[in-house]
Formats: structure tokens, C-alpha cells, sequence
């Protein structure tokens, strides 16, 4: 044997919505021991900040009038930085494993060898429901949750979403990134039979100072989204519940 | 005004999976502050050592041998709790927005007028995800997680499933609280064209010292749990990720 093999670490860590407060207590001590933390800005600002004084900071998500770096060089960055031997922590807003990409990071960090671990944290879904006040299940009626994406990577509606699960009046479904693409959602939603009455609510920037709420409908959201020029990302909850008249 | 109106305040703690680490900060600081802390039995142990030395500890759980107190009943001891001014803690398990009966004292809270916030947590299928090594979504694939609870309050598979939802192959589907009904269910999603091949995960006690984890089938585990006596609760992911080989 020559010279020592440096094995590193690297922690998928689930920054939680945006309040540093919603960060669970193991997600702040890996901040606080790492070497490096790779993040995207959706989950900057004051969770920055606890990261240990001297860690590096390398921000790989998307920027204002720049391209977002590609997925394989993100991972790329996360093995080369782990394999200096570095205790890596790869920040992910919300839970990582839910619409987080998780998947590509993991496949190529195993591939080369390093040892890694995943904090689990709160997803957008429930921050967004606590900041309303509702829950995302009421016993006897909505007993299924969903989760969507409802945007692909061309920022479109992605093919293949299974619309009659979606359209069932029963369930609480959550559409996570979905502001852009609502109106051309909602109307396959109402086709298939949702009413367009159904409750449905806007969050943006949940548990952040710049929270907004809007309680509508799925046809007033629709509308409404059909209008909007902003950026900010949105996640939208529709059934029954979303109305918030417990 | 003749005499002082105290109004005390509730806090519905999500207490996570069971690791005292796995509190978000927010909830780890609501517990340290309260006067009153209402527990299920279910985010008992080292939880509870984080609450205000000196606060009123009242287990609102299942016991063993012992009848549930019925729901009014808790949500009557939340209430008369804080209307003595307290500052009162109800912690739930996992997060309290998702199969948390947190509706029904949410309604008796705020019909008492008593003001009141709700603190997100780790959901149960967050943390059973990470705990395995996988993520819930897959780029392209897995786009859509739903979370159904398979056990109504007579322990059976509750009416009015959305079958046709739950077998889509597309989705990563997790069952809270199906550990009894599984077989049921199993036979129905197969029935409805979902493949007894299916990858399925079983999880139970995620995140504490017992931690169990089994990776099957959805036949297999079928299998498995028609012969399973016990009565520690289980968390069961099924889909294509629950495969874990990534």
C-alpha cells in the first residue's frame, strides 16, 4: 500500500421549506460539521449560514440570467469534492427525496464508492398546510394524498400524468411546481370531472418573511395563474380541505 | 372586565418519525416552552425528555389493555388545558397534517377561540425513504407518491379505496398504518393489473434503535404479512424505487 486512500462523506441533507427553524435538529449538526456544502438557491439565505465557519460554498442551482448547471456535473462536483476526503453536505430544499433529484446524486456517489447518508426533512407539502392551518387528511373523506410535479424539464406539463387519479374529488392532491402549468391542468382536471369549484390554495415562499397565501378555486386559480408574469415558485393544493373552513 | 381572561395558546408539534433528532428546531424550542404536553404513545420516549422540566406530561395514546380515549375526549383535555392560560403542547407523530387526526382538535381548539399553530414535520414516508436509501420520485418515472392510510378505525381496509389509483405503476405508493389489511389490498391492486412483482418495502420504527427493514414484493409481502402476528406498527412503500437498487 502506498500513501493513504482518502474516503470522504457525503450527507444529503433536506433543508426543509426556508425557515432555518424547520430544519430538523440532525439536519443543523451535519451543517455545522461539514467541510463543504453543495446547495441550490432555493435553499439559501439564513440555512446558509449554519454551516460550519470555513466550510466551502458552492452553489449549483439555478441563477438569475445563467444557465442551471447540468445534473451530471452537480454530481460530478459532489464525488470530486468527496473523494478530497471532504465530509460533503449536498443541501436540498424541502425533503430531497421528493421531487428533489435525488436519485441521479445517490446512483453517481455509490458509483464511485463513497459512503453517504440522507437526512430526511419537511416537504413543501406540509410546510405549506401548517402555514394555512389545514391538514392534508380528514378521516372518512380525503384519505388519499398525492404529489406531482407538473412541470417537466422544458418547464411544460410532463406527459404521462395519470389525470383520473388526479381528478378524484376524494383525494388532497399537491402539485409541486405547478404555478406555470395550472390552467392547462386544471381544464384536463375539470374535463375528466373535478369540479372546478373545488378548493384549491396558493403557496409561495412558505415559512419565509415573503410568505404569500391565496385561497380560490381550481377555475379562480386557474384564472388567475393564466395572468401571472412572476417567477416565484408555487405550490398548489386542491380538495376539499384546501378551503380551510375546518 | 371583572377578573383576568387567561387564554392559553396550542401548539400541534409534529414530532417525526421517532429520533429526538428528526424535531425540526421549531418544534425542539415549542417543546422547551410549554407548560402542558399532550402525547400519543406513539412519539413517546426520548421526545418527551425535551419538553419544560416541570411540564404537565398527559398520554392521550393507546395503551396496552386499555380502550384509546376516545377522540372528543382528547380534544375536551386540550382545551380545558390551555383555557387555564397554559401554554400547551399537543405532539403528534410523523407530521401532524397527514393521518394525524389533527381536524378534529383543530375544530375544538378554534372553537374555543384559543389561538393556535401548527409546527410541520418528517412524515413517516420521508424518513422510511431515507432511512433505506432511496428517494420517493424518479425523474420521468415515478412522478406521482401518493399516501393512503389502509386501516379505519375498526382496523379493517377502509371503504371506498381509489383501487384504480393505487395500482398505477407510474407511482410510488405508500401505505401508512397497512401492515393487517396489506393482504387485502395486495389482492385488489393485482386484481386492478398492478404486477405481484412490484417492488414493496416494509419499514417499521424508522429511525429508532428497532429499526426494521424488509424489502420484497408486493406478493411476497403479501405473503409475509398474512402469518405476522405482531402488532408493531408498519410503513410499507410500494413501486419501482422501493427496490433500492438505484
Amino acid at each position: 500500500m502506498t500513501g493513504t486512500t482518502k474516503t470522504g462523506f457525503v450527507t444529503f441533507v433536506s433543508a426543509g421549506p426556508g425557515d432555518p427553524d424547520l430544519l430538523t435538529v440532525r439536519a443543523v449538526k451535519a451543517l455545522a460539521a461539514a467541510d463543504a456544502v453543495l446547495y441550490d438557491d432555493l435553499s439559501s439565505g439564513p440555512i446558509l449560514a449554519l454551516a460550519r465557519p470555513g466550510a466551502d460554498m458552492v452553489g449549483v442551482g439555478k441563477r438569475a440570467g445563467r444557465a442551471s448547471p447540468k445534473q451530471d456535473h452537480v454530481s460530478r462536483l459532489l464525488v470530486d469534492y468527496a473523494l478530497t476526503g471532504a465530509n460533503v453536505v449536498r443541501l436540498k430544499s424541502g425533503d430531497s427525496g421528493i421531487f428533489g433529484r435525488l436519485e441521479e446524486e445517490l446512483t453517481a456517489v455509490r458509483a464511485a464508492g463513497i459512503p453517504c447518508e440522507i437526512i430526511p426533512g419537511v416537504t413543501s407539502a406540509a410546510a405549506a398546510a401548517a402555514a394555512a392551518g389545514i391538514p392534508l387528511t380528514r378521516r372518512q373523506q380525503a384519505q388519499r394524498i398525492q404529489f406531482i410535479t407538473a412541470a417537466d424539464v422544458t418547464g411544460n406539463l410532463p406527459p404521462g400524468l395519470n389525470i383520473p387519479a388526479l381528478a378524484d374529488p376524494q383525494a388532497t392532491t399537491v402539485i409541486y411546481m405547478g404555478k406555470r402549468t395550472f390552467p392547462a391542468l386544471a381544464e384536463k382536471l375539470v374535463a375528466a370531472g373535478l369540479s372546478p369549484d373545488t378548493p384549491a390554495l396558493l403557496a409561495e415562499a412558505v415559512s419565509t418573511p415573503e410568505q404569500y397565501l391565496h385561497r380560490s378555486t381550481i377555475a379562480g386559480l386557474a384564472r388567475l395563474l393564466a395572468e401571472d408574469r412572476s417567477s416565484r415558485p408555487g405550490l398548489i393544493i386542491l380538495g376539499a380541505l384546501a378551503e380551510g373552513s375546518l
